[in-house]
C-alpha cells in the first residue's frame, strides 16, 4: 500500500491512520477492506456514525435515485422537497410516536456546529451565559463547544485562549458509589456564593462516548430533569453519539423518560455517513431571528434524502430497536466474560454500557492499547475511549449480522488473551 | 406547493426561504426548478458553493461510480484510496504548478470549522492569541471564528458571551480614497501602547463576499504580506468564498502574487455542493499533535472523490480560468451599464468585483431588495450582500452557459428597470 | 443627625449605612461614637481592618511623628526610609522567626489589587491560566479577582462579561461530614478529560470571612499543600481577612504548618485602617519584569510607618498572640452558649471559628438580621456573613478590652433573646 | 545610603527606584530630600498625585487635627461626618459652580478600582459589554481596566488571559494631521458588519498622561460628546491624571465644554497623596444595587478630610486656576525653547500639553532617557512617557514656587545641553 503521499501531505493532526495504518478502499455493512484486499470487522463504525453499516443498500438506493433525478444537492437553507420529506418523516415516525413536539434547526452539518447552536440558543432564550457540563463530557472542539468539552488535549491547544461560559460538574458516579453527584449540583444552585453562575442550560450525554462509556443512571437523569425544571434551567441532551438507536432506543433519553428542552443529533442521523446535524428544540424556545446562525452547508439535501429513507426503513416499528437491544445483550455477555478472564489475570476489568454502546474498562490505556492493537492484527477495527484510553469500546453497526458480531467478539476475546497471557 | 410543514417545523432562523418562498426540486448547472415546474436562473449558486453548477454530470459520474464500488463513505480520518487520490491530484494540478508547498488538514467539513482550525493553529504556532481581521469580514459563526466576523447580527446573538482574541482593522479602502489603511496597521504594530496585541496572524478575504464584494487592491495585498513577514505575523487567506476559481484564478491571492502561510477552502471545494473543507499550511507550521483538533466528518470520502474529479476536469490547464475571466468581463460590462442607468435615475451606483465575483452597489438595502425581489418574479435567483444588503451580488456558476448568463443579466437589467422606473 | 446630603449624593451602592444609619464621628479602640454622642461597641472593626482598634494611640503616635518630620507621604515606588524600615521589620519580626523567606510586592493598596497581582504572577510563573478557588470564597471584585469570588451579587453585576480563568471546587466540608473534598480535586487533577485545566495556582482563605466563617481543617490544609506540591501547582493563601493575627497567629496558615508560595495581606496590615497591601512570594517566583504591574498608590509611606510600628508593638514576642487566643476562647464559649439557647428555641445554630474570627450560624439570614438589628439598637455594631447572611460574625478588635468584649457579648446574647423570644 | 534590604526584599517589579536609586526621606512642596541630605526639585510629583505639593501645610493641618480628635479613620462605607463634609464641599465648590449634577461612588481608593467601577456601571446601565478606548490610553492594570489600557508591557503580563470587552480606536491626531479620527469611529458605529460591537461607553483621557501628553482637541472632544449622545453611548472621562486642576481647570473636560456621563478621579483628589478615588455619575445612571461593588477601603476618612480641606483652600475661587494657567505658559515657553535648541542639534522635538501637564517629544526614548538621567544628576526628578518613553514630561506640583519652577526648568535645559552636545 502506497502511503508516502498521505504521510507527507496530511497534517500531523491525523490520528486514526496511526492506529490502523492501512489504506482502506471498500466497505459493506460491518466489513472494511483495505487496498491489499484484507477484510476487517468494524467495531468502530465511524465512532458511531455508521449505525446502519457501511454502504447500506437500502439507503444507497435512495441516494442514487435522488442523484439520478437531478434533485437539489446544495441549496443553503432553501425549501426543497427533500427537506420537507425529511421533516414530515421525522415528525411521523420519531416525534409523534414518542409524544415529542420539537421545532428543527439545521446548523452546519457537524456535531460541534449543532452544539454551538444549541448552547447559544439556550443563552439567548434564558438571558444567562453559563452552561453546566459534566466531567468527561465531549461536545466538540470549536471554541463555543470546547468550553463544554473536558478533554485537555483539545483544551490546551487553543493557543492561549481560555474557554468561557461553562462550568464542569461531576457526572453520575464520579464521586464514587455512595454519592449522588446531583446533591452537589443542587447545593451549588441554592448557594448564592458557591461560585456557580445560574446556568442557562445543562448539557449532557446520557451515555458518554468519548469519555469512556459512562452510563448515567435512569433515576439520576430523571432527577437531573427535575432539578432543571425547578430552577428554570434548560436541559440539553447531546445525543450525537448515543442517539439514532445506539442505546436501543432512537433517543438515548427515552430510557429514563425525560424530555429535554433541546436535543442535538448528528453522526448517524443521515444513515449513510453523510455530514448532517439538526437541533431539536421545544417550539417556545425558538428565539432565533432569521439568519442569526448560519452556515453554508446547513440543510444538506443528500442527507435529507438518506435520513428519511433510514427512518422509513428502520423506525416504522420497534423491530429494529428490539434487535439492537438483543445484540447489546450479546455484547454485554461476552464483555463480562472477557472482563472476568482479565480479572483472573489480575487485571481489574468491568463491562458497562447501554444497548450497543458498550465498553470494557481494563483500567489502563496501555492494556487497552495492547488488546486493540492485537485485535487489528487479527482483523478487527476497534478503538479505546476514556480519559486514559482505558476503555475498549464497541460501537459496531447496529445492522451487523449475528455472524460478524460473534466473529468480532471472538477476535476480541482471542486478542485479549494473546496480548495479555 | 405545500409549505405548511416547512413553516411549522423549521426554526425561525431560516432565511433564504423567506426571499425565495418556493419549494425547489431539481437543478442543472445554472438552472433551478421548483415544484410547480417553474425554472429559475441561479446567480446565487449556493453563495459560492456551486462554482461548477448544479448536478455537474462529470462530477456526478465520479460520485455515482464511487458509490457503485462500495467505496468508503465515512471513515473518520482513516487513510483511504480516495483521500490519497485527492491529495495527489491537489498537489499535481494545483500546488506544484503554482509553486506552493502546503500540508493539508481536513477539519470538520465546513468553512467555520476550517477557520477555527486555522486561527487556532496560528495561535499555537506563534504563541500569541491575537488575530487581526478586517471590517466587513465574514469568517463563520462558531465562537472562535465569530471573533473574526464583523456582522452584528451574529455577534449580538451569543447570549452574552463577548468574543475574544481578535481585533478589527479597516479593510482596503475603508478610510476613503486617499488613505492606505495599512498605514494604520503598521503604526499600531510599532506602537507599544497602541492597544494592538501583537497578532499571531492576519486573516483576510481578498474579496469580501458577505461584506459586499469589497475588493482589496493587489498592491495593498502585497504590502500586507510584506508587513506580516516583517513582523513575524502569519498571513491567513480565507478563500472559502473567493477561492476555487471564483475570481478567475484557483486561489484568489494569485492575482497579487502573495503566498499565504495558511489558506482555508470550503464551499466549492468538493465541486458538487458536498460539505468539505481543508486548511493548507506551510509545512513548518504544522504544529498539531495527533488528534488535537478533531471532528466526526473530517475527511468526507465522497467529497474527496468529487473534488479530485473536479480538479482533473477543470484545472488541468488554464482553459477554465480564462473562460471565467471572460465571463467576468461580460458581467462587469453589464453591471456597469446597469449602474449607469441607475445613475440616470438619480441612484448612485457602481460596479465592482474580480472574476465572476461581482456586485453592483446601489447604495441602499431597500433598493437592492426591490431589484432582487423583482428579479425573482422574473425567474432569477440573486441575493444581496454588504452591511445593509446594498450590493446586488452575482455568484453564478462558473460553468454557466453563455446563453444563461446573458439571459440572467437581461432579467436583472429588466428587473432593475421595472422596479425603479 | 443630618443625613440628607449623604442620601442624596452617595450612590445607591452604599451598604453599611443601611444597617447602621447613623453618622459616626469618633472612635477609640472598640468603641464608636455617633454624632448624637451615642457609643457603640464595635464587633465589625472594618470587616477585619481594625485588628488593633480604632485610633490606636501607639500607632497614631508613629503616624503623627512621621507627618511632623515632613516624611515622604507619596512617592510611587520610590525607595524611602519608611519602606526600608517596614521591610526590615517585617523580615526581623515576622518572616525570620517563622522560617519564611519571601520577597515583597507592593501593589495598589487594596486587597483586590493584591489578589490580581498574586494570580497574575502565578499565571506568568507557571505558564497556565487556570486558578482553582473555592465555594464561598471572596477575593475581591475587580475583574481578575472576581473570577475567584463566588458571590453572585458581584458576579451578576459585570454587565455581561463572564469572568474567566478560574474554577470553583468545594471548600472543606462542603460535601458533608464524611467527604474529603480534596478527593474530588485530586481526581480531577489526574483526569485528562475531567474538564479541569491544570491550574497555575490554588487560592484559598484558610478561614472564609465573607463566606460565613468557614474554617478549613488543619489536616485538610496540609493535604492541600501536598497536592499542590505533587502537581507543581502554586498555593496562594489569601490572608487579607484572616491574617495579621486575627486567627491567633500572624498568618492564618501557621496553625496548619503549611508554607504558601504566595501570600496576600491587606486590611489590618497598616495597623491603623490605612489602605495598604502587599504580596509575599517565594523569591524564585518573582518573575515580574520592572513595571509590569503598577499603580499610583503602590507603597503608601504613611502605611509603611504605621505597619512597622504595629509589628514592633504587637509582634516582638508571642504575648499578643496568646492574648488573642485567650479572647477567642471567651467568644467561642459565649457563642456556644448562645447557640445552645437558640437550639432550645428550635433554631438550629452552631458556633465556629478560629482565634477571634468567629461566628454563630443561625441557619437563616432573617434570623441573623433580627439579632444584629436588635444588637445595634442595644449599642453593638456587628454584621452577618455567609451565602444568605446566616452567620452572625464577630471580628472585634484584637485589642479590645476584656470589659468591652464581655459587654459586647452580653449585648449580643441579650439581643438574641429579645429578638427571638 | 543603605539599599541592600530594599534590593533584596522588594520584588523586581519595582521601577522608579531604578531611575532614581536613592533613598528619599523628606519632602516639602516641590522639593525632595534624600538620606544624604541632597535636595531635588520634583517635576514628577507622584505622577500627578501631588498637585498641591508634598506635605502641604494647610492640608496636613486638617489631617493632624482630625487625627487628634480621634475621628473615624476607617469605617468601610459608614456614614461619617467627614464623608458628609466632603460631599457637601464637593457639591458647593466644584459641582454647582460648574453646573454639574452628579452622584458619587467611592470604590476602592485607587484609579484602577474607579475605572473598573465606571465601566461596569456603564455596562449595567446600557446592557452592552463593549467599551471604546483609545490608542495610548492608560486606565489601570486590574483585569477589567486593563482591557482599556493600551500598553503591551501590562497586556502581555496577564499569564495568558486575553482582556475582553473593549475596542481601541485612534486618539485625536493618531492618523495624522489631515484626518479626523472620529470619522472612523462614526463610520464604524453606522456599519452593521464593521466589527465594532455597539459600545456601552467611550472612556477617554482628554490629555493622555502615560501615553505621552497627547492632547485631544477641544472641537474633537465636543464632536466626540455629540457622537456619544447621538448613539446613546455614555461618555466616561478618566480624569485621574488630568483632573484636579492639572490642566488649569478642576476637570480637564471643562476646556471643551463637554459634560461627561461618568467621571473618574483619583491621584490628587485627596490633596495629600493619600489613596482616594471617586466615580461621579449622572444620577439616572446610578443603577447599582446596594453592595454590588465593594472594597474594604472605599471611603477613606483621612482622605475625605484632606480632600475637603484642599477644595476649600484652592477651589473657592478661580485664583488657583489662573495661577496654574500662568505657570503652564512658563513651562510651555521654556519647553519650546528647549525643543528649538534640540532642533538645532538635528533632533526633531516639539512641545505639547495643556496647563501644567506638559511634555517635550524628543522622538526617541534613548534621547529622553539621557536628558532625564542627566537632570537627576543635576538635582531634578523628572520622568518620560509615551509609547517609547520619548516624551520628557513635566507634572510639577501646581503649587510650586516660581523660584523652584524656574530652577527646575533651568536644570532641565542645562541637562539637555550637557547630555546631547
Amino acid at each position: 500500500m502506497q502511503t508516502q503521499t498521505l504521510e507527507r501531505m496530511e497534517s500531523d493532526v491525523r490520528t486514526y491512520s496511526r492506529s490502523f495504518p492501512v489504506v482502506f478502499t471498500k466497505a459493506q455493512n460491518a466489513r472494511l477492506t483495505d487496498e491489499d484486499g484484507r477484510e476487517y470487522i468494524d467495531f468502530l463504525a465511524g465512532a458511531g456514525t455508521l449505525n446502519y453499516g457501511h454502504n447500506n443498500p437500502h439507503i444507497k438506493q435512495a441516494l442514487v435515485d435522488y442523484l439520478a433525478s437531478d434533485g437539489i444537492v446544495h441549496g443553503l437553507d432553501f425549501w426543497t422537497a427533500a427537506k420537507r420529506d425529511y421533516l414530515e418523516t421525522l415528525e411521523a415516525l420519531i416525534l409523534k410516536p414518542r409524544g415529542l413536539e420539537y421545532k428543527v434547526h439545521f446548523p452546519g452539518p457537524t456535531g460541534t456546529n449543532a452544539v454551538e447552536a444549541a448552547i447559544r440558543l439556550a443563552r439567548v432564550a434564558k438571558g444567562r451565559h453559563n452552561i453546566v457540563t459534566f466531567t468527561n463530557g465531549f461536545h466538540g472542539v470549536t471554541m463555543g463547544a470546547l468550553a463544554t468539552t473536558g478533554n485537555r488535549k483539545f483544551r490546551e491547544a487553543t493557543g492561549g485562549i481560555p474557554t468561557q461560559g461553562a462550568a464542569f460538574l461531576p457526572f453520575d458516579g464520579y464521586l464514587g458509589e455512595g454519592t449522588d453527584t446531583l446533591d452537589y449540583f443542587e447545593k451549588l444552585l441554592g448557594d448564592k456564593s458557591g461560585g456557580l453562575d445560574v446556568p442557562a442550560a445543562v448539557i449532557i450525554e446520557t451515555v458518554q462516548g468519548e469519555g469512556g462509556i459512562n452510563v448515567s443512571g435512569l433515576e439520576w437523569l430523571k432527577r437531573l430533569e427535575g432539578i432543571c425544571r425547578a430552577h428554570d434551567i434548560l436541559l440539553i441532551v447531546d445525543d450525537i453519539q448515543a442517539g439514532c438507536g445506539r442505546t436501543g432506543k432512537f433517543f438515548s433519553f427515552e430510557h429514563a423518560g425525560v424530555i429535554p428542552d433541546i436535543v442535538t443529533n448528528s453522526k448517524s442521523l443521515s444513515g449513510f455517513g453523510l455530514p448532517f446535524a439538526h437541533v431539536l428544540m421545544r417550539p417556545e424556545l425558538d428565539k432565533w431571528k432569521p439568519g442569526q446562525y448560519n452556515g453554508t452547508f446547513r440543510g444538506f439535501n443528500l442527507a435529507f434524502t438518506t435520513a428519511a429513507a433510514t427512518l422509513r426503513k428502520y423506525w416504522s416499528d420497534d423491530t429494529f430497536e428490539r434487535d439492537v437491544q438483543r445484540k447489546g445483550r450479546v455484547v454485554a455477555d461476552r464483555f463480562q466474560k472477557i472482563a472476568a478472564w482479565l480479572g483472573e489475570q489480575g487485571i481489574e476489568a468491568s463491562e458497562r454500557g447501554r444497548g450497543l454502546m458498550r465498553g470494557i474498562d481494563v483500567g489502563s490505556g496501555d492494556i487497552a492499547d495492547k488488546i486493540t492493537a492485537k485485535a487489528f492484527e487479527n482483523g478487527l477495527v476497534i478503538e479505546t475511549s476514556g480519559q486514559d484510553g482505558e476503555v475498549v469500546k464497541c460501537l459496531c453497526p447496529l445492522t451487523i449480522t449475528d455472524e460478524d458480531l460473534v466473529e468480532g467478539l471472538d477476535i476480541l476475546e482471542a486478542s485479549a488473551k494473546q496480548a495479555l497471557s
